[in-house]
């Protein structure tokens, strides 16, 4: 595409504390990056707090924030996100979940909640269940990776603020949905409704041909489906139309696909990107070159950081930084002098937590024009002394539209 | 005037980003301004978004930030503080435009917007439809500068969100205002007054006698009036009663002057201050210390950097920061050990944009018993290591009510 193009590429979970492994340096500290370095000497650096300093963001509610919807206003549970992001249609006011395919004894007590991490024949279970009706209410089904999928309820007056019918621990019996307010008329619509479905899907799915066939191979039958995470879906006006841009998602993750998706970005799909520590980041590096031919924003975000942290590999999460920061270079290289590059991440996510934490990440703008600082390297603490300062992730979109020049003036 | 003062000096589209033709420095890097830079040193600095981190602002927009008011609650357009800029009474719930006196055929074709930029007889003009009724609606009009107008509607449930009239280029035909939003009732009726407003003033002004001389004399005859700029006029607090001032402004163009009279302010007119990059800035600091006899509280914006920006003159801004760095140093010798001077801009206006962007501007607080740092120098890089670090317009007139101690403790 012709004129200035932006590209945020976001570290899922890059950021961290010192790790005494690492001589207490950060994962970020120790490695050897040049090329985010140089993105940091020649741009613009500042620490960016995804929701607000010491909230602990989800990579849902960090990308929404970054993309430049309020969380806070738009965002009751990961259920429309997931579902969208396999490819489902959700609607505005429709309440979505994150289901799992489980097993369970006649009881509905759990025996194995992934229901021996099924691989085949959910689509064929899928299909069984699809499309129930129960009251004025559709029930939409989706198998997406292995034993999950997701479920979108549609139809009138359906809330979202309800109890998961997932014990989340086996030897105990599924859970009734309960509405969080007894007097919230209709999130106790909605858990009826679900209560229903996870009842039918039992007495559909328990002598299923596919299931039947595990049995006979001594295999955990896929009987019945748990919905949690509801969601209720929100309107949100398209990125595009929002910030005037023609915009793609590289990503390697269904729920980051989702709420690109959601917000109407393109979805490029990378074959060699496998959401792992072994993805293959030059071939996304390469797909964001690609999408520029034809798109003037790609966000793209990388996995790997954050699998390393959820799993405690300081070594590793260094290793796929330095990998990184070979996509880095190789996106130096190819983009034109039109282009901003935009480096971050999405949350920290700690090896000595393994989780996500609230501390900020650090951010650079890279481009014609941003006001150079004195930062020469791209890590959580050198970048404290740079000319962004702190930023929210709620201000980056601003930030980067008003640096391609597409952004309204508010105001005369 | 006795006790603490406050100076807030706003260098119109001060801010900038590096220019190539000044070594990569911005206009306000390259200027020498001793006095600035003094202010720096012995004052505390910081950045500041006048709405919000990558917003780009306007000029209204952020001196309605700066005096506290914050414009995503109170501006939806321009009209109210134009109108109230050349004098206009604009009261809570009108609907006001800037207007221009245009030509057009007898078909409504437009031939030249500026109607051949009139400058005699608009006086007379405007008398003619001043006061029009339509419906149960009052049509206050009059006259500005040259071919310029303000009108205000006055009556009940009007709303603003419209379309506009002017077409924006001659041979087109006077458009018919629309609501944006067909089920929008107040805004439907101000559409319906305005087509009416506009039609009425071709039949008023096609016949009238300033018009029957100009073309006698070959020239434009100002025909019709064509409104823009819609915006409800809104309910704000003065100035004074909210921040225990007595306060003034010293301005240069008819919107600040709007603004700040919106808000009560005291209005100084500096006959030599053109507006321009030949503005006399001593004439107006020479204004402010006199307004000062009288108020503790003034706001200078001097408009010429934002001229330089727009105009892509890289060293004409730098001559113009030169020039009001003579001003700051007259205001530093004159004023007494209880006044502050706080010096910052409304927005940037990079000669490289042409137009406002959405970077931070530089800030500095100035005064007995500030924290003073380390920076030595005013301009957009030098104040990110300041005290201040980073804060938005809303926040400005906090802190100087504060350093001023004439603002009411929160709590107990």
């Amino acid at each position: 595409m012709e004129g200035p193009k932006a590209i945020l590429l976001i570290g899922d979970g890059l950021g961290d504390r010192p790790v005494a492994e690492l001589g207490g340096k950060t994962p970020l500290e120790a490695a050897v990056k040049p090329n985010m370095d140089k993105l940091a000497a020649q741009g613009e650096c500042g620490i960016m707090d995804p929701i607000a300093p010491g909230v602990r963001a989800g990579s849902d509610t960090s990308h929404l924030a970054l993309l430049g919807y309020d969380p806070y206003q738009c965002y009751t549970g990961r259920g429309p996100f997931e579902a969208a992001g396999i490819g489902m249609d959700v609607q505005r006011g429709d309440v979505a979940f994150r289901c799992n395919f489980t097993t369970v004894d006649e009881n509905l007590v759990v025996i194995d909640r992934r229901a021996g991490r099924i691989t085949e024949g959910t689509d064929q279970l899928a299909a069984a269940v699809n499309g129930m009706q129960i009251e004025d209410v559709v029930c939409l089904f989706k198998e997406s990776v292995a034993h999950r999928g997701a479920l979108v309820l549609r139809g009138a007056g359906l809330g979202a603020a309800i109890t998961d019918t997932d014990p989340h621990t086996a030897g105990e019996r599924v859970h009734k949905s309960e509405p969080l307010d007894p007097g919230d008329e209709a999130s106790a619509k909605t858990a009826r409704i679900v209560n229903a479905f996870v009842q039918r899907s039992y007495e559909i799915l328990k002598d299923h041909p596919v299931n039947k066939t595990r049995e006979s191979q001594g295999l955990a039958p896929a009987n019945i489906i748990l919905p949690r995470g509801a969601g209720l879906a929100p309107h949100l006006t398209p990125l595009d139309e929002r910030c005037n841009l023609k915009s793609a998602c590289v990503a390697e993750t269904g729920l980051i696909k989702g709420v690109a998706k959601y917000v109407g970005m393109d979805i490029i799909d990378v074959p060699e990107a496998t959401g792992g520590l072994d993805s293959d980041l030059i071939a996304m590096a390469k797909a964001i070159m690609a999408a520029l031919d034809t798109h003037n924003f790609v966000l793209c975000n990388v996995k790997g950081a954050d699998v390393a942290g959820h799993d405690s590999q300081a070594k590793a999460k260094m290793d796929l930084i330095q990998r990184m920061d070979k996509m880095v270079g190789y996106l130096m290289e190819h983009v034109d002098n039109q282009t901003f590059i935009v480096l971050t991440a999405d949350h920290s996510t700690p090896v000595a937590v393994k989780d996500h934490s609230g501390d900020p990440v650090p951010i650079v703008f890279w481009g014609d024009g941003v006001r150079t600082d004195a930062c020469g390297a791209f890590d959580e603490r050198s970048v404290t002394h740079g000319g962004v300062v702190r930023i929210r992730g709620i201000d980056v979109m601003n930030i980067i539209t008003q640096l391609m020049a597409v952004q309204e003036k508010f105001g005369a």
